[in-house]
């Protein structure tokens, strides 16, 4: 096989999140036998792509190419690489920095996603290791550590699925790890991207109800039409807190600001409940919290961070047995820097993916 | 048998709290064959004594009696109580204001700590029901709904049951609901009543590792021979966080500071740790938290409050089983007023247990 011609949408400057990315060719990580190179179809087009291309999350190391919601086809598989076979169709979820050495902590035993090491070869990451940096989706081509390619089940299409790699289990991770099940009523906090996530994933896990919570009542039919039992539009309800307080016994909150009303969202909280933030606003502190609610009611408040290879894979499962179908909007790779700019303003419903012209024929 | 006569030290202002409770006759809670009537021989010295007394958590309905920690002989069974006979030596611990009703969501399923039933008979309450008012330990006999009163297995002296029946169980529950056992490292923030209970119950639960955190380096002897691994003095060390850090599986913080290194207490978690504060600040607010920590670490903070009688009777044969010793001073009843100075001081060690005179003959 010829060798691949690696080229993507880069960010050259902190401009390019202003729709200012070019088309261009770049050096992917060097070759091993551990890795996949991936033929890109599609690549959804996650909130956190803009922080990297804006350095809005520290100084990004330019050029990079954003884009972790990938799908596409196996091209080149890597000896050591036993799950994948050339010609799968395989996703890439968003990676944390993960060493995936076998006496790191973390990585040895399903942390891999709070991996604390800093040195070299944290896959993942666009900051270079031995083996060079990360490259994203926004691209033809793909080469990723074979342990973060996932086949992608019959029954979901790429455009679905790729979303579900980065937003998706960003809110199903939490969602399954505090037991959203039967028996159990779950508050999403914001519909945007995540949160409309969070409500087709609670109910296909057989959450008794789910209750969008949101600003405005503007939502209201989309949020029902995904599925939600009730929806609550904070402002246009005073007593929206004391009317459904002790109603919920897991909250994910998609929404991060220093200003949001934590304690009215706490108070939501049956006893024992817990609530899970999954975003950061800027500066990174939430709104201080009282005491006497953790103590009184035995409550938690918590973060969750992406979720790793095998709950995507469980995550995509459940999608196929579930029929979850996500709101999504195609968008042409080549049209990358006016769906980035689009999605900064907020119009996306509720997610964005680039489909890739060349190879995204499914 | 004779009418039992109700005395016990009274606050009758918020002076009290300065050692001016004064004797008297109280009337209890109206009897109802759900009651047990106790004659006490020891009670113990809680914090919230003091707070009680001093109106200092909200108005108390003067004249109050309080003391929670109680222990002593059933003297008279209501023939619905079937788990207590007369003459047995039984306990009385912290009671949350629960109503017991079988159609509470809280109270019926295990989390009576949390009832939010506002309406009359919510036992363990200073504030009068249908049924009176509660009275507490601080006197020669106590009233109290038989669910509440607990047997004191032998092997456990009543001076050293009676300080866990508050303190004891305030932090047995959180180490018990969050996992604490073998394979383990949990930190005690704070080494006073509550603390050393946590380390004594941490180290009881088969904690592979017990590490004390307190600000200065007085303690360190105390905590090491409380059975502590590891002692932690903050202020004489600046870089404990940083040299400590990812090491906790789980935090009890009995200390409660608006201005307490909550980031560095929670650096101290490995990822997916869980920080518990068992006691709350002045006005209640925490220091403000970064949502970074808890999205990257997929850490949680939480509370907890003092904990159900099957949780009490649960540690109470955990103290027997591993000969669990607090470190207690005992005191004679009759100089309550000396003792709640000295405990609002800081001078016990850590816990004081009054001695009724007239009872108190083990």
């Amino acid at each position: 096989m010829a060798p691949l011609k690696f080229q993507g949408w880069l960010g050259k400057t902190p401009e390019a999140a202003k729709g200012q990315m070019e088309w261009g060719e770049f050096e992917p990580k060097k070759w091993t036998e551990d890795d996949v190179d991936i033929e890109i179809s599609h690549c959804g087009i996650c909130g956190s792509d803009l922080h990297t291309l804006s350095s809005g999350w520290g100084p990004t190391p330019y050029p990079c190419c954003v884009g972790h919601e990938i799908v596409g086809k196996a091209v080149k598989v890597g000896k050591n690489v036993k799950h994948i076979k050339e010609g799968d169709r395989v996703g890439v979820g968003a990676q944390a920095r993960s060493c995936l050495e076998a006496d790191c902590p973390d990585c040895s035993t399903g942390l891999e996603t709070h991996c604390a090491r800093e040195n070299v070869n944290t896959y993942g990451s666009v900051y270079p290791g031995d083996e060079g940096k990360s490259y994203g989706g926004y691209a033809d081509y793909n080469r990723t550590n074979g342990h973060f390619v996932i086949p992608i089940p019959d029954g979901l299409s790429s455009a679905d699925a790729a979303p579900m790699l980065c937003g998706g289990v960003t809110v199903y991770s939490p969602l399954r790890q505090n037991g959203c099940g039967p028996g159990k009523t779950v508050g999403v906090v914001g519909v945007g991207g995540l949160g409309h996530f969070a409500v087709l994933f609670a109910k296909a896990l057989g959450a008794d109800r789910v209750v969008g919570i949101s600003r405005k009542a503007e939502k209201r039919e989309d949020v029902l039409k995904l599925g939600a039992d009730q929806y609550i539009a904070t402002e246009e309800d005073s007593k929206w807190a004391a009317s459904n307080t002790r109603t919920l016994d897991l909250i994910i909150c998609t929404v991060s600001s220093a200003k949001m009303p934590m304690a009215e969202y706490l108070s939501l909280l049956k006893p024992k409940g817990t609530f899970i933030q999954v975003g950061a606003p800027d500066g990174g502190l939430l709104p201080a919290i009282n005491a006497f609610i953790l103590i009184g009611n035995g409550i938690k408040v918590g973060g969750s961070f992406i979720g790793t290879p095998q709950e995507i894979q469980e995550m995509l499962q459940l999608a196929v047995d579930k029929n979850v179908r996500p709101w999504i909007q195609e968008r042409p790779m080549q049209d990358a820097n006016k769906a980035i700019v689009d999605m900064e303003e907020g119009k996306a419903r509720y997610r964005y993916v680039l489909v890739n012209e060349n190879y995204g024929k499914h």
